[in-house]
């Protein structure tokens, strides 16, 4: 019988086709939970939920499995893996999605095997509320924290089934845009109020190159985190899910899930993410060295003191 | 023989018919000289150019008094003030310019008064550069410090007048896109690197509700002030003159120019950019009390440390 799994994840497995203004890689492996697990992976043993077709590149598999990837919950199908394409605009800050192939992902109903049923933190990527639903009735014991993504779509067609998923969740992750549409307001710090009365404590506002903003997990606690600036951004790609991944694997690292325990988680989460971007698909944050991890840790803290 | 000003900004003297998506006022004081004036002056006294008409409201003239602004700079026309009509849209982040009246600011021509000509800072905030340049010529001593504004007008249509004065000045606070416009880079740190080649060797972008960045005084060094979040906003007209306020009231009064020095001068300027969006006009800043200003800038202190 397999030790219970630490963190697990469930979301996206993709091959990508990245076009920039500088550059362009037509089979380049992404997807938020392949993002979210080799940025959490540093930390602690990870643990994936996905699926993926019979194109799905092998190196990728070993990568992952390289970074210590626990992937006895990647089905693999003999169908064609998730596929997305998208160019990125002159300044790197807006995409148009040029095609959508789901592919095996269309049918994708997630399976957790008894070991990851009792783990302590689960990270709900964004998929349909309604399988982030299913994930959580798989699980045999309530985790000490579940964090949570979501997106515009599901938000417009699929509310109801993200209000009670809301509900039972302890962190959301998602942008400012999405923020205001979830809650209908056009001021954050209300928007903040009236999505954390729909369950999650700590709301997390990703900003792209302007950092993150954190409500909670007390009432009128509010954490800003800057975004490193960057002389190079070679793909924007996957920013938000590395993002995730730090925060929940420094999290479940050190368990402190104090309000300082969550800052911190911030900044390490803005640390996989600042190395995301700087390659195409997860190349920077394969194989880090704990040294480069906390040497831009510490360019962080830099950043921010006075 | 009056004694030598400790500060001086040179600009704009407005009334403003501001429109937002909950009130509005016609006759709303403004211009960039005012917030900035209204800013500073709980820091150091501050000395003003600029010029208003006949019909610029007396009451504007006392509130100015009353906080201490020598206003023997002020020239006073037969004329009617500059006016400006703006209306911002439902999320406040972007607003319509609707009339612009240039009235007696279309002929100003700043004359400093001989106690204003030794100032030890100076700010010369959005004119037209040849103007500008008329002023840093007026000074009999160069200032220990002095800040510039401008804007994407200027950069398109005096782009020569401007990399004068540009390389005249120590610290230049625009926004971002001026910022990519000024320097034709598409990313900011490069960006910064272009423009702090021009002279200015420390460079502030305002960001409004994302704060602010601070490239400089040092090479490879930079600061992320972080914008508190605001349950309401009443009114953005003057946050970044009123930023530029602060900050250089702060380090007006400590003189202390060093890179922590200007790291908190920032905080001072988002501090003060805070109370100013909370009201109309200058109305939040008219009368802070001292701790009012200090609860305020620990509640910055409190939003970013982790």
């Amino acid at each position: 019988m397999q030790t219970s799994s630490k963190l697990v994840v469930v979301g996206s497995v993709a091959v990508d086709w990245i076009i920039t203004p500088t550059a362009e890689r037509p089979e380049s492996v992404g997807g938020a939970a392949v993002f979210f697990s080799m940025a959490a992976a540093p930390f602690v043993p990870v643990s994936l939920v996905g699926v993926i077709g019979k194109d799905f590149p092998s190196a990728a598999i070993a990568d992952l499995e390289q970074a210590g990837v626990d992937l006895a919950g990647l089905e693999r199908t003999d169908g064609l893996t998730f596929r997305w394409k998208g160019r990125y605009h002159e300044n790197m800050n807006q995409r148009d999605t040029l095609e959508t192939h789901l592919n095996c992902f269309e049918h994708f109903s997630p399976k957790l095997p008894e070991h990851y049923q009792t783990a302590e933190y689960l990270f709900l990527a964004n998929i349909v509320p309604s399988l982030q639903l299913e994930v959580l009735d798989q699980m045999r014991t309530r985790p000490r924290l579940v964090g949570l993504d979501t997106m515009n779509l599901w938000i417009d067609i699929a509310r109801d089934d993200l209000r009670k998923v809301l509900a039972r969740v302890d962190v959301l992750l998602i942008n400012r845009e999405e923020a205001m549409q979830l809650s209908a307001e056009q001021n954050l710090v209300n928007a903040a109020r009236a999505i954390r009365a729909m369950g999650p404590k700590t709301l997390v506002i990703k900003q792209g190159e302007y950092g993150a903003l954190c409500f909670g997990p007390s009432d009128d606690a509010v954490f800003s985190a800057p975004a490193l600036p960057l002389d190079e951004v070679a793909d924007p790609t996957g920013a938000g899910d590395s993002f995730a991944g730090g925060f929940m694997g420094m999290l479940a690292k050190t368990g402190d899930l104090s309000p300082e325990g969550v800052r911190k988680a911030i900044i390490w989460g803005s640390t996989m993410a600042s190395f995301c971007v700087q390659g195409f698909s997860y190349d920077r944050l394969r194989g880090l060295a704990r040294e480069d991890i906390e040497a831009r840790y510490r360019r962080f803290v830099e950043l921010s003191r006075f």
